[in-house]
């Protein structure tokens, strides 16, 4: 029933190609692969040519692998993220993949779903594959195991932060950067607040801190804004703004700004808007985080806290790295910058 | 220097749990770790538990290793795909990590980017990982020596045909797709369409494949089209599409239907004709591919083709699996269905 598996249709070896095929394809010395793809000086040029001739036939990358005997690494990483196909998340997972080049290090990214079984094959860095470290955005996974687990595994997390000493943490200050919200609101003579985004249940969650930041700001400020104009969600899509802005409705008039802690939330609020004719800017004002590309192309655009994702993915690298290479000093948090891009969405009332 | 990498801070082994481990932990034999593992029956109910709470506190996971072992397998395919935060490929890689799901295969996403080097590294199927099959969106690669290469490396292509024969390749049908656009477009009274995306330089890629199928149902339905109407780009992106309508502009009143190669382009084109004040769909109707979720939540909301995703996913597993077990017949060709999926930008015109 099987196939000879050892050789292609045309007898060549039906496998990656080794150090020793292009060796014997070039007939050259393995040594003399060896320096060729070192680019080291004393190859002729000849002789050079030949080598890579060789290489690009068998279609031989030489890098991965001769990194992993030297070193004992693969120089890959896997990142771990919920849903890959989140506008955020795929920003977010390129920015870290331009990154890891930086650093010489491949990503692959992993779904995790909301799968306790998936979160713990990623917290549990893969094993039998060869994987050096974990970027790791969890939601389901219980944090006291995490933890455990961190130490096993180099990790370095991302978005919901699950309790302090898990593991390293990379982040933007989202209090500050929510603060930062308010007082553009208040700049452009916005004075009653809602906001969607928030869980109380879980005090660390991205969308928790974002309105602690809210209230405080509305407090210094002497704004106003009310407990039924809070509303709490857990999950950050376009479906669940659109339905959220709908309790909203009957606040028209009342509220005159309206704060989301994502901009799938915002994106799905300010579609509900158009469709009962409420007004975005005049009538309410809308921001969102994360900064994605569609906002730039919504009309209204959208205003939006953008995170520096390239100087995220550094640190992250910078943090993984030092793990990888066996720091085990206790986890640390890394604050990166955020940044205010403002859009038609928000701007000032008449 | 280095810390002792081999001992985590509590004395246990910095390294994923094996086997052996959970044995000891539990104080059983390896056989009846495996017994429980494999969920055999004569495993005494207490003894189960004290095996799977091992498993627990040690993280341990079974399934990968286990199967590598037994197979010679690794049940990981890679997905490669030029750029991660594509809205479309996206959607395709949740959809082929469900799939994978499915047929008991994990899938990790790696980005190449339009890079030769990277796309080498993914034709070749990773050398150094554990990777079985590769399923492939190649951009920059020659198509020659992928052809070469799918001879050695289980592998399916997606997104851009390269030519016939390289390997399998899964699509929709392109050219029926835009003749139904087009038919679509004429039930709603438009009769003089432009089009943005064709490539006649590559005459396989998905934008000229359509353009065709706009071209030949333009003739069949004895509507109007013209050279200076028929935009080319390269890159299918919301930049793009927001460029091109720029040189639209001076021919809106004559043209009264746009068709763009992909829902990006559309989206930009969109936004490009708001801000100069054409309405969608009164003046012009814009019509996208990939259906991708923003189109919904844009106003007004984008009409687009749909692939059928999760079909797709599961044909490109098919061709995959039976390609990873050794199948070495003549590459072939899998269409799956497409559907419109009506919204606002389309509406007839009064």
């Amino acid at each position: 029933m099987a196939p000879d598996v050892d050789a292609g249709p045309d007898g060549r070896p039906a496998r990656p190609a080794r150090l020793k095929d292009v060796a014997e394809l070039a007939g050259v010395s393995l040594k003399t692969v060896t320096n060729v793809v070192h680019e080291r000086r004393h190859v002729k040029a000849e002789t050079r040519a030949r080598v890579k001739a060789a290489i690009a036939e068998l279609g031989y990358t030489p890098s991965l692998v001769g990194r992993q005997l030297q070193s004992g690494r693969s120089n890959i990483v896997a990142l771990a993220v919920p849903r890959i196909d989140e506008p955020y998340l795929g920003a977010l997972a390129h920015a870290l993949i331009m990154a890891g080049e930086r650093q010489g290090y491949a990503v692959f990214t992993d779904e995790t779903g909301r799968s306790d079984e998936h979160e713990l094959r990623a917290a549990a860095g893969y094993p039998g594959n060869s994987i050096d470290g974990v970027i790791y955005s969890p939601l389901a996974v219980d944090p006291e195991r995490l933890a455990d687990m961190s130490r096993f595994t180099p990790m370095v997390l991302l978005g919901e932060h699950l309790s302090e000493g898990a593991a390293d943490y990379v982040a933007i200050d989202n209090e500050q950067s929510a603060r930062d919200v308010v007082r553009h609101l208040a700049d452009g003579g916005r004075r009653r607040i809602a906001y969607i985004g928030g869980n109380p249940s879980r005090p660390l969650s991205v969308g928790q801190l974002r309105f602690r930041g809210v209230r405080a700001a509305v407090d210094e400020l002497d704004l106003e804004t009310r407990d039924d104009w809070l509303l709490r969600c857990d999950r950050y899509s376009r479906e669940t703004g659109a339905a959220m802005a709908e309790q909203l409705l009957p606040l028209i008039g009342e509220i005159d700004a309206l704060v989301c802690a994502s901009d799938l939330l915002a994106i799905g609020a300010i579609r509900t808007f158009i469709e009962h004719q409420v007004r975005v800017p005049d009538d309410v004002a809308v921001i969102g985080w994360d900064n994605i590309v569609d906002g730039q192309y919504l009309s209204p655009s959208l205003s939006s806290v953008a995170t520096d994702l390239d100087l995220l993915a550094d640190r992250t690298f910078e943090a993984l790295i030092s793990r990888i290479e066996g720091n085990r000093d206790p986890a640390r948090v890394y604050t990166v910058p955020h940044e205010l891009v403002l859009r038609e969405s928000s701007r000032a009332s008449i």
